[in-house]
């Protein structure tokens, strides 16, 4: 089977490595915007060849849009407008920006709209690798509004991947990535600067940043340039779920301030219970 | 040598754990008001025996205060009373208090007072583990007020542990930690709260949490127990690091309200920044 994959970064590229590693991929032609991606991928054999958009829908089976979700947006329509046989997928962050972009395009079934739940907080080529995906969940949001043959063979490609599908329909997955992802790497983001501001000794973060620091700073390492369009998509959602972090920190911080320790360790002792649904996972 | 710790979970049973298996320690005693705790310590062979505080103190040379924070300060005048030739130490996340504690006492100079940058979301003895301490630094407080001999024996332990020494003043170090270790987990807690408040398809939160929002949401596992006393302890430092960790929110938040995309995009490079800290220590 010919892959095409638009942009060709930490998610595009790894769906390059494993389908073609797999089987599933015979030939990976890859397209980016930025040279230097599309030099590096075709370096580090991502992709067997480089080529424009059109040139790529044209010679293959399945169009993967993995470029930032502001491009992806402005894409999916001229490439379905470009597409006879072809499947087309995207790896987005948010949904329904997307969905309303094709909302009754003529060729609408022949796009599925995904979101395999997997990243790391590192972006480019270089940062594509055979360990992804694996064991994690891919959603399929709005199934119904695409073509049966399209469905399984998005279904098999996930399945190849290692990963299990849960389907969804956009709004409710922007809801509940806004809670599951998003957030958290607001707060990572926050958090790091936090810390940039007050913390003028950069030796005391480097000598003292301990195991936990490093885990909850993590995401802060992320693209902005991957983020910033995920965060103007779903700006409704975000900006609900933000509302309620601060209320809760402050809640934390007039236990703190009242000396209420009491209800601190309830406050702690209600975050426990997170345990109980992380632990489902390992 | 024999060794008493006094507190025997995470911290105190990795200790002993450690020490027995590097031969710095031939005897360890521990000493828990947990009784549960204890039998379990027994029964794992954290410990050879169980005993008493002023047993453990009479048959030891080292004297390991490794209770929640607390426990220690209010423990730590009364083990010193107890003491002739014992060096004392304790592992806590807040220093002050304990130094205050002990300011002018007559046997001062047998504590030194540490703080083992090392922890994991778990606790009690069945967390102890070999794996810990090794690479990560030891702050050493107040070194000047230790006799020598004790602050000697004392890095020597630090060393059979893996660890490498900071020093640094009490005051300094509980501004520091709640930068780079407290403020994580009231972000933490903060945030798993956001979610199991706002996400009630408990479903969801498991099918979708990704790498990402299980990293950030780790330490809401954390004990009660260990933490209040610990946010009471350093409150003032505390408050200082949460107000400014909500008002960098509050910039995010307004950012995203008011589409300011490129102000936004600012906010993560800056937080970018914190790589070049996080990546000198891998």
């Amino acid at each position: 089977m010919k892959i095409a994959v638009v942009g060709i970064g930490l998610i595009g590229g790894s769906m390059a490595l494993v389908l073609k590693a797999q089987g599933f991929a015979s030939v990976v032609l890859g397209v980016d915007s930025n040279e230097s991606h599309a030099a590096k991928a075709l370096a580090g054999n991502l992709v067997d060849a480089v080529t424009d958009l059109a040139g790529a829908v044209a010679n293959s089976d399945v169009v993967i849009l993995s470029a930032p979700v502001n491009v992806c947006t402005d894409l999916l329509p001229r490439v379905l407008d470009l597409v006879d046989r072809q499947v087309v997928l995207d790896t987005g962050s948010t949904k329904m920006s997307l969905l309303d972009a094709v909302k009754g395009h003529a060729k609408r079934g022949r796009y599925v709209a995904t979101h395999p739940m997997w990243g790391t907080e590192f972006s480019g080529p270089e940062a594509a690798t055979l360990q992804a995906f694996k064991g994690r969940a891919n959603v399929i949001c709005n199934a119904e509004e695409s073509d049966e043959d399209a469905l399984a063979l998005v279904k098999e490609l996930y399945g190849t991947l290692g990963m299990y599908p849960v389907y969804m329909d956009g709004y409710n997955h922007d809801v509940h990535v806004a809670y599951i992802s998003h957030i958290s790497h607001i707060t990572s983001f926050a958090l790091a600067n936090t810390v940039l501001e007050k913390e003028k000794e950069e030796d005391a973060i480097f000598e003292l940043a301990s195991a936990g620091f490093e885990s909850t700073v993590r995401l802060a390492k992320s693209s902005p340039a991957m983020w910033m369009p995920i965060f103007r998509q779903n700006k409704e959602n975000i900006l609900d779920v933000l509302n309620e972090h601060i209320s809760q920190l402050r809640k934390f911080k007039s236990c703190i301030e009242k000396e209420n320790w009491t209800y601190l360790t309830e406050l702690m002792e209600h975050a426990n219970k997170i345990r109980q649904v992380l632990d489902r996972k390992s």
